[in-house]
C-alpha cells in the first residue's frame, strides 16, 4: 500500500484511524476531510455540557486541527465535505468542486440522528441531538424555556432528562417502546425509572408521539401530541436513534450489512479494494454472536478506527470485536450492559438462561453501602457467560468492565464465581455482587 | 464419607465450610467448635468500628450461633477449644477435658498476630490487632489517649492510621521495611504515602522499633524506642504480620507447607485421611505461580472453606486458586493488587516486564475526575498478564476486579487492551486507565 492515506470524517473513528496510521507509518502522507469545523471532540459529553457540569464546549475538544497538523503531521482539512468516491481513479470528490486523490481511503462518516416519522420535527425549538451545533441549538432554546419534551428514552434521552432538570426545566420523557432504556432488561432498569420519577421526570413508556406543532399564543412555544393529547413544550429533544452515513461508500460500490452500515472485515476493509471503513458508519464483528452487527458506539468507533488506520497504513491489524458495552447514568444511578440478552443469544444458537441478583457495593455494615442489581445471561449448555446488565448507585460502570472481560475471555459463570477478587469493607464486599450473581448462576455457593 | 462433620474454628473458613457442607448434605450432622464467643464476624471491619464509621460491634456479626443452630441445623459450640486431634480414633480433644468424635474434620484454626521481637510487647496499652477482643482493648486505651504508634505499615496499619486519626489521635506509623504497604510497588504506593502524610500521619519507613517501655510519670503511658529515640505513645498497635495456627493439625500428622501452614490439595484435603483444612491456617494453590503459597486473606478463607466443606461432605469440590488479591483504603485513596510482582514472576520462570500508567477515572473534562495509577506485570514471552497494582482516589477496587478476572482467564495484555469496556463521561472514560495501561504494555494504541 502506498500513496496518500485519506480519511473521510474527523470524529472518533476518523481521527483514531489517522493517528494510528501515523504511528504505523511515520512517513506516510495523511489527510483528513471533515465537513464541520471541529475534529476529535467528545460528543458523548454533550449532555454534561448542557447540564452545566462541563463549563465550556472547548473542554470537549480533545485536540484541535492545528495540533494534528503541527504535532502529528496529519493534514486535517475542516469545512471539506466529501460527496463521492471514484474507486477506479482513487479520488474523492468534494462539495463545491475539486477532488483529492488517495492510495488508501478510510471512510469514517459516522451516523446521523433519525427523526420520528411525525409532522413538525423541523420546527424551531425541535432539536435532534448529535453534535456540538445541535447542542448550541438546545442552548439557544433554553432562555425562558420551562418545559421540555424528550422523545426517546435511550441513553441520550435519559442523560438529557438529567441535564434539562439541572437547567430548571420540567421534563416529559416519551418512549415509543414499553420500557425505558429498551435494550436493558426491565429487571435492571427499574432503578433508573424510579430515580427519574422521584426526580420529577414525567416518564411515559409506550407513548406514541403523533405530531409536533407550534404552541398557542402566550403559552409554550410548541405542542407535542402524545397519545392524542397535546403536551406543551418550549423545547423538544429528539433522541430516537441514528442511521449510518453509508451513502458515499455505497456509491463507490461498497456492500452494506446489518443496519444498512458499510460491511467491513476484521481488518476494517470494505468490499472495494483500497477502501476501509470504521465507526458508526460501519458494521462490527460481535464477539459473542460471531457475526457482524451494527451497534454505533464511541468505544467501538475508536477501536475500529485504530484497526482500520493501521491496516490501511500497511501494518497488520484486527478489530477484536464488540460486545455492545455501554454505560449511562441518571444522577447517582448508573446503568449499562455488555454482551447479549436472551433473545439475541437464542438467535445465535445458545440456550440462554438468566438470573438477577441484588447486592451491596461494599460491606453492608459500612455507612453509605448502596445496592446494585446484576443480571447475567449464560448458556445452559456449558455455562458460558454471554451477557450482563447492571444498575444501581454503587460503582456499576467499572463492575461492568469485569463482566465484559469475563465474557471476552469465554469464561463460564462458575469460572467468574471462582475468581479471586479483592475485598475491603468500605470499597468492595467480601463477595462482590458480580460474583454473587455468578455463583447463583453456577449453582454454587448459594 | 459419613459420620459427624466437625469443624474447628468458627471464623470465615470454618463457617463457610459448615454452611457449604450443609448445602451439600442436608442430613449430615455438622458441629463447629469455636473457642471464642462469636462466629461469623467481619474482622476486616474492625478498623471502621474503631474509627466510629461502624456504630456497633454487633454490626460486624453476620450471623450469631443461634442462627446457625436454629436455621441451618449447624451445632455451633462456642467456648469450645480444640487442643488435639487423634486421627486414628477420629476424635478431637477439648481444653478442660472431653472429646468430640468426627467422620470428617475441617481444621479452620486461622492465624494469630506475631509481635515484633522487642521487649515490652506485653505491656498494657500495647495491642496486637486481630479480633473483636483486641478491638475492645484498643477502645479501652482510647480515653485520654493523644498519641498512637502503629508498628507495621501493611493494610491493617494503614487502616488503623485512618481510624485513630478519626478518633483524634496523632499517629506515628513505623514500618521495618523501606516502604509503606511493602507488597505493593512504590510506583503505586506513593499516592497512599502522600495521602497519609498530608493527613498528618508521621510515616516512617525503614524504622527499627527496638523496645516498648512504660512512659514517664505525667507523660504518655508508653515510650517506643525507634531508631534509638524514644517516641511517646498512649497506645501502640502492632500490625506486624500473622502466623498460621497449624499446631493442632501438625500434631495430628498433617504436613506443613509454605509459611508453616497446613498443606492442602485443591479439594482442601491434608495429608491425613479424614482431615481437611482451609483458611488462614492452610496453604492455597496460586493461579499464576502454579504452586502452593500461604497468603492469609478473608476472601481466600471463604472460598477455601466452601470447597473443603463441600468436599468433606462428599461432594466434588475444587478451590480455584488464589491471586492474593487485596484492597485497602486510606481516606479517599484506594490501593490494592492482584497476581504477582516481577520478583515472584521470575521465580516461577516467567520473563516479567512491568509498566505504570496514570489515567483518569472518568472523562478528564468531567468535574471530579480523579487520577488512578495502574501498574501491570506481564510475561515478555507471549504477553500473558501476571499481576497488577493500582492506587488512586477513583474506583480502584472494582478496577482491580477487572484485572483479577483478566489474569484468571490467562489473558495477554493485548487481549485486555482489546476488550470492549463501556464508556460514559461521568462514570468511566473512553479508554479506561486499565485499558490504557494494557495497550501501552502490548505496544498497541500508544
Amino acid at each position: 500500500v502506498s500513496g496518500r492515506l485519506l480519511v473521510i470524517g474527523g470524529d472518533a473513528a476518523g481521527m483514531s484511524a489517522a493517528a494510528e496510521a501515523r504511528r504505523a507509518d511515520p512517513a506516510r502522507e495523511i489527510v483528513v476531510l471533515e465537513r464541520g469545523d471541529l475534529v476529535s471532540y467528545a460528543s458523548c459529553g454533550i449532555p454534561y455540557l448542557l447540564a452545566g457540569e462541563v463549563a465550556d464546549e472547548g473542554d470537549l475538544v480533545h485536540y484541535d486541527p492545528a495540533y494534528f497538523r503541527e504535532r502529528r503531521g496529519i493534514d486535517v482539512r475542516t469545512g471539506a465535505e466529501a460527496v463521492a468516491i471514484d474507486p477506479e481513479s482513487r479520488r474523492v470528490e468534494l462539495a463545491g468542486g475539486g477532488s483529492v486523490a488517495y492510495g488508501a481511503l478510510v471512510v469514517a462518516t459516522g451516523a446521523r440522528p433519525t427523526p420520528p416519522p411525525v409532522p413538525g420535527v423541523g420546527l424551531p425549538g425541535v432539536v435532534m441531538l448529535r453534535d456540538l451545533p445541535s447542542a448550541r441549538a438546545v442552548e439557544g432554546a433554553l432562555p425562558g424555556a420551562r418545559r421540555a419534551v424528550i422523545v426517546g428514552a435511550g441513553p441520550i434521552g435519559v442523560e438529557m432528562a438529567e441535564a434539562l432538570l439541572a437547567r430548571g426545566l420540567s421534563v416529559l420523557l416519551a418512549e415509543a417502546e414499553d420500557a425505558v432504556l429498551p435494550t436493558v432488561h426491565r429487571d435492571v432498569c427499574g432503578r433508573v425509572v424510579a430515580a427519574m420519577a422521584s426526580a420529577g421526570v414525567d416518564v411515559r413508556p409506550g407513548a406514541a408521539v403523533e405530531a409536533i406543532a407550534p404552541g398557542d399564543d402566550g403559552g409554550a412555544r410548541l405542542r407535542v401530541r402524545i397519545d392524542g393529547r397535546d403536551e406543551p413544550a418550549d423545547l423538544v429533544v429528539l433522541g430516537t436513534g441514528v442511521a449510518p452515513n453509508a451513502e458515499i461508500a455505497a456509491g463507490a460500490g461498497c456492500a452494506l450489512g446489518p443496519g444498512g452500515a458499510v460491511r467491513v472485515d476484521r481488518r476494517g476493509r470494505t468490499d472495494v479494494e483500497g477502501i476501509w471503513a470504521a465507526g458508526d458508519c460501519a458494521t462490527a464483528h460481535h464477539r459473542v454472536l460471531g457475526r457482524d452487527v451494527w451497534i454505533p458506539l464511541a468505544t467501538t468507533a475508536n477501536a475500529q478506527g485504530r484497526a482500520a488506520g493501521r491496516d490501511a497504513a500497511g501494518r497488520p491489524a484486527r478489530f477484536p470485536g464488540t460486545l455492545g458495552s455501554w454505560v449511562s447514568r441518571f444522577r447517582d444511578v448508573e446503568v449499562g450492559s455488555t454482551g447479549v440478552d436472551e433473545e439475541e443469544a437464542a438467535t445465535a444458537g445458545f440456550r440462554p438462561r438468566a438470573i438477577v441478583r441484588e447486592g451491596r457495593d461494599r460491606s453492608a455494615y459500612m455507612p453509605g453501602a448502596r445496592e446494585v442489581s446484576v443480571r447475567l445471561v449464560w448458556d445452559d449448555a456449558g455455562g458460558r457467560l454471554l451477557g450482563a446488565a447492571m444498575s444501581g448507585d454503587g460503582a456499576v460502570g467499572t463492575r461492568l468492565h469485569t463482566l465484559s472481560v469475563a465474557i471476552s475471555a469465554g469464561m463460564t459463570v462458575a469460572d467468574l464465581a471462582g475468581c479471586d477478587l479483592g475485598y475491603a469493607p468500605p470499597v468492595t464486599p467480601l463477595r462482590d455482587p458480580v460474583q454473587l450473581a455468578a455463583a447463583a448462576a453456577a449453582g454454587v455457593g448459594r
